[in-house]
């Protein structure tokens, strides 16, 4: 039997499930409306880290170009914003990776290409997707906002929030002294919110992506609300001042001279409601669509667990489009129940951490950190594990319990 | 953390996690109310097979004490009960294992015990649990009928009966010629029912069980509403009867001075209403009771699938209770997640075949493995995989597209 599959979107939902089935040769389009220049040429998509058992998923898929050691880092950097002793820092198993999406995704879709792999350069509106229903054997919709996304409803039990819990600003500055061992930053303001400080790799080198979660109405929430474009100097002013005021260990790292971003596309400013949607839908037609990445879940990036979730799910889909021939509501359910554990874990994880007011075991969870190293090792190696993260800190007795066996 | 787990009941549940827990040194209490010897001395409790994916699990357990030949079979004979040609063989990747559980059990408890496993032997009442429950982190329920198997709520989705779909009958004979390679017989009658003529061991050596499927109001019901200690030679010659007249077969090997029972504990006749039932259940004093095995899931016998889901199932949850220290309803609801796929696949596959009327796929594909070696070897391998057998048999497309698969 010949499959035929299409994919709405060339993100790395899109792109890392095309290109697992083109390993399995499977025909597959992917229909985006973004060529790899014009991705390239764009705006800072995002900060994305991709943990160890995502760089796995990469070695299956033969797409990991990027080995050498600029690209990857070991170590979380921790700064608590209260108590007397603040710093302290955890170290991965095995390294995660930084790269600018618009070097890496480009590279993904020539991979796809380069493999019998089609993209089709197109706009594509609900009509349309109903269309490509009855040209491919199953559809996969990987992207889309508005009434794309809107064809999946939102699942009530897993989207906590009517509004955005964190307002974001992420740029890729220069003159931010990198950490060694190579690290991120995570520095926890109450009432401020979070700064990651993530090493990145971009078009011009190292530099250093500074992503600010600020709750709203507290008083970082300016880096979002002031327009970099507006007054690109008054911008940086602004940012250093932030980071004077409530993030000292990165501020120390700060270069004046040098501390300045590349070009005006090197920031994104900007809050979204984080969302968990059904995981398929039924057409009109009969047929059904299957959701993946940010169309089935939004996270906040507090955690880098966004493409992280997006590329296991990838992975789900790929192999159950391998082993089965009928793309039925059984197949749906069958996707959905495979990957609900993970994805709801990350969810969870994350939707507790920006929760306002913040529970009150996370907290005690990272003051129990400051001095508990086999606690917070775990803690940072779990970016690879949202099962266990929720199992650590999904509530006080589950903070209390990870505690108490971390100091055994 | 000294973790201390409770269980109740000495099946194949619970003592496969009970001798996983004690491999990690884990306190645990198993409550039974039959010795091991009043086990032995019993009657017959079913006509179990374990996949080879189970004896994995028993090697990891370091429990499989039963190596030799004998205990062994390869292939399953099928005769359907219709069409022209109606015998055709499927083989297994790895042999399965047959063996009396009035053995098999009390070995498995002498072992628990040497490992340091506790047993206490007491009746239980639903008063009994909930003091249990504040004795222990943790107590799992794997047997109990009446008030105790209702305190887990029944899943209407996937409990589509309200009475029994078979009467069953099950004896081990002696007198019924094994088949070469050693395998199980499947006799497969519209309107009556089927047999399973199972190579089994039980303490006299090499016996046949012969299990009766009969469609309740069909001529095959006899065998379960005819008690055999009322007139037991009166039974013997119906058996031989209903051999002769439905499952020729199984018939032809039957030596007549030599067919009888050994003892009249080696029958059992009764129905029961297929049932499977909420993973957990919260008690009146916050604790949290977890459903294992036929509490949790009672599927008809016809395809094997009882102990080997249980087997799998108390997999699923000892490797939780390893892994975790916090007894919550998140534990209980990871547990739920961890094992919904496979055990839905098999109560699905299950509730499939018994179904009155028979859905058209499950004829379909009986009459197409006749000449379709790929696809009744798939079909018996998948007595291993739930999951892909319903994906084989669900529905008349997915019959076709693995007709299509099997014969490309």
């Amino acid at each position: 039997m010949m499959k035929s599959i299409g994919i709405i979107g060339a993100g790395v939902a899109g792109l890392h499930l095309g290109l697992q089935l083109r390993q399995h040769g499977i025909a597959t389009t992917i229909y985006t409306n973004r060529t790899p220049e014009e991705v390239a040429d764009g705006r800072v998509m995002n900060s994305v880290a991709h943990m160890h058992v995502t760089l796995e998923l990469e070695e299956d898929l033969g797409i990991n170009h990027w080995t050498e050691d600029q690209y990857y880092y070991t170590h979380h950097y921790h700064y608590n914003g209260w108590g007397d002793q603040r710093t302290y820092q955890g170290s991965f198993a095995a390294p995660s990776r930084t790269l600018d999406y618009r070097i890496y995704l480009p590279r993904l879709m020539e991979d796809f290409t380069d493999r019998g792999g089609v993209i089709e350069y197109r706009d594509l509106g609900v009509a349309d997707i109903q269309n490509l229903s009855e040209i491919h054997d199953l559809v996969v919709v990987s992207t889309g906002k508005g009434e794309i996304g809107a064809m999946f409803p939102k699942r009530a039990d897993k989207s906590p929030y009517d509004r955005p819990q964190r307002k974001l600003a992420v740029g890729f500055w220069k003159g931010v002294e990198r950490c060694d061992p190579n690290g991120v930053a995570v520095s926890v303001i109450p009432g401020v919110g979070e700064l990651l400080a993530i090493p990145m790799w971009s078009f011009s080198g190292d530099v250093m992506a500074l992503l600010f979660e600020s709750v709203p109405g507290g008083p970082q929430e300016a880096l979002t609300d002031q327009r970099y474009a507006d007054d690109p100097e008054a911008y940086r002013r602004l940012t250093l001042n932030m980071l004077r005021d409530y993030h000292p260990t990165v501020f120390d790292r700060v270069d004046h001279d040098e501390f300045r971003l590349q070009s005006d596309k090197d920031i994104l400013q900007g809050a979204f409601t984080p969302v968990m949607r059904e995981d398929y839908a039924r057409l009109p037609n009969g047929r059904f669509l299957l959701a993946l990445g940010d169309v089935h879940l939004t996270m906040d990036p507090v955690q880098a667990q966004g493409a992280n979730s997006t590329a296991y799910s990838a992975r789900v889909v790929g192999d159950a489009i391998v082993e089965d021939d009928v793309f039925d509501e059984r197949f749906m359910k069958k996707v959905a129940s495979r990957r609900s554990e993970r994805l709801e874990a990350a969810n969870d994880w994350i939707n507790t951490i920006i929760h306002t007011p913040t529970p009150p075991q996370i907290p005690a969870l990272f003051s129990a950190m400051v001095d508990n190293q086999a606690l917070v090792d775990e803690f940072t190696e779990n970016f690879n594990h949202p099962i266990r993260q929720i199992d650590l800190l999904a509530s006080e007795e589950r903070v209390e319990a990870a505690v108490n066996r971390a100091s055994a």
